[in-house]
């Protein structure tokens, strides 16, 4: 499998989900800015036509986009790690919640505050309209380690999308005691110390080079 | 299986899921405004804390939340209607598609447009960002009649997004041509004609209600 990823990005929940599968595969970073394909130089639109990461190359050499497509293909390859659901009810309850991370708080929440170029107003208007998305998470938490009762990828992508709070001092994760716990929890994991501890020097690296340029 | 809808919204995917499979289903109208179950006055947030459609209550009683979810979940009760992958492959096709409909159509695109309250600014940076979403979907369409080689679940969200162009007069469909006549194509579709012919004299009923309160 080949991912193709943005340090940091959402792109990250996969990287976690392969290290917990302890899979074999081949990381391919993507400049946000060029979209150039860092190894190689190929231009990641002629991959992914919408330019946006995650994308996979699955064995079959697929080409497979959309980030919680992405996730269950890996959990679904890699079965020892029960990574998916095990049974029909739990699967549902994965695609429930990697339904709401996707479309609320990524899209609806995050997604506006992190980007530049989005009007204030619309930053405004975001947090008034959505940053109770975080009292239904914190009451979800409530004496849970997990989304379910066991790390699965929905896990691996609700992690990735609170690790942006960092970038987002508007929202003060402290507020919801549950989701900050969670989150400092699954940070000690390893799959996660390792994903964002390479993660971070490739975006620290990119910073730079965005500096020089 | 219990199907809690607004009339028009996201939750008429899952009214088509139904109709296609001849399910037997009942129906409970949500009111945008009050949150009221329309046949019962349950309070919806005590079913759905987060107040959105749609919610199902799934035949083992649980409730599932999250458009992508139920459509999976209703597809997999009727595997004679086909309405999801039959292999592995097509599996993540569909996730991949739900995941598109919903994370950007759905989310980025339509809902600030179609958001009274959303700031002027943003849905103009929201037209200027994501109406290009609609030139991949465009392409994709070209030569094809559904998303994947038949009508599956993510043809029943699809339409049910493209549908709301005739509320959003910024998007002109007429541009994307191969997208126009997709939707127009399952425009025809028994399912469709019904699901939408119900949900537009509720919708009516709706607005009439709002005009007189």
């Amino acid at each position: 499998m080949e991912l193709y990823f943005k340090p940091l990005a959402c792109s990250m929940a996969t990287r976690i989900a392969l290290y917990e599968a302890g899979a074999d595969a081949a990381y391919f970073e993507v400049d946000p800015k060029t979209k150039l394909v860092q190894q190689n130089n190929t231009d990641f639109v002629t991959i992914n036509p919408l330019g946006m990461v995650p994308a996979l190359r699955t064995d079959d050499g697929d080409i497979l986009t959309e980030n919680a497509a992405i996730l269950q293909h890996v959990a679904d390859s890699f079965p020892d790690a029960k990574l998916n659901g095990q049974t029909a009810q739990e699967r549902s309850r994965i695609h429930q919640w990697l339904c709401f991370i996707g479309t609320e708080l990524h899209k609806s929440l995050f997604n506006p505050l992190l980007d530049p170029k989005a009007p204030s107003e619309m930053k405004k208007y975001v947090l008034e309209k959505n940053l109770s998305l975080l009292d239904y998470l914190n009451k979800h938490l409530a004496g849970r380690e997990y989304l379910l009762n066991r790390f699965t990828v929905a896990d691996a992508y609700l992690f990735t999308v609170l690790n942006w709070s960092m970038a987002t001092p508007q929202i003060d994760i402290a507020k919801w005691p549950n989701v900050m716990n969670y989150r400092e929890r699954l940070r000690q994991r390893p799959s996660i110390v390792k994903a964002f501890g390479d993660e971070f020097k490739l975006y620290q690296a990119e910073q730079a080079r965005n500096k020089a340029a």
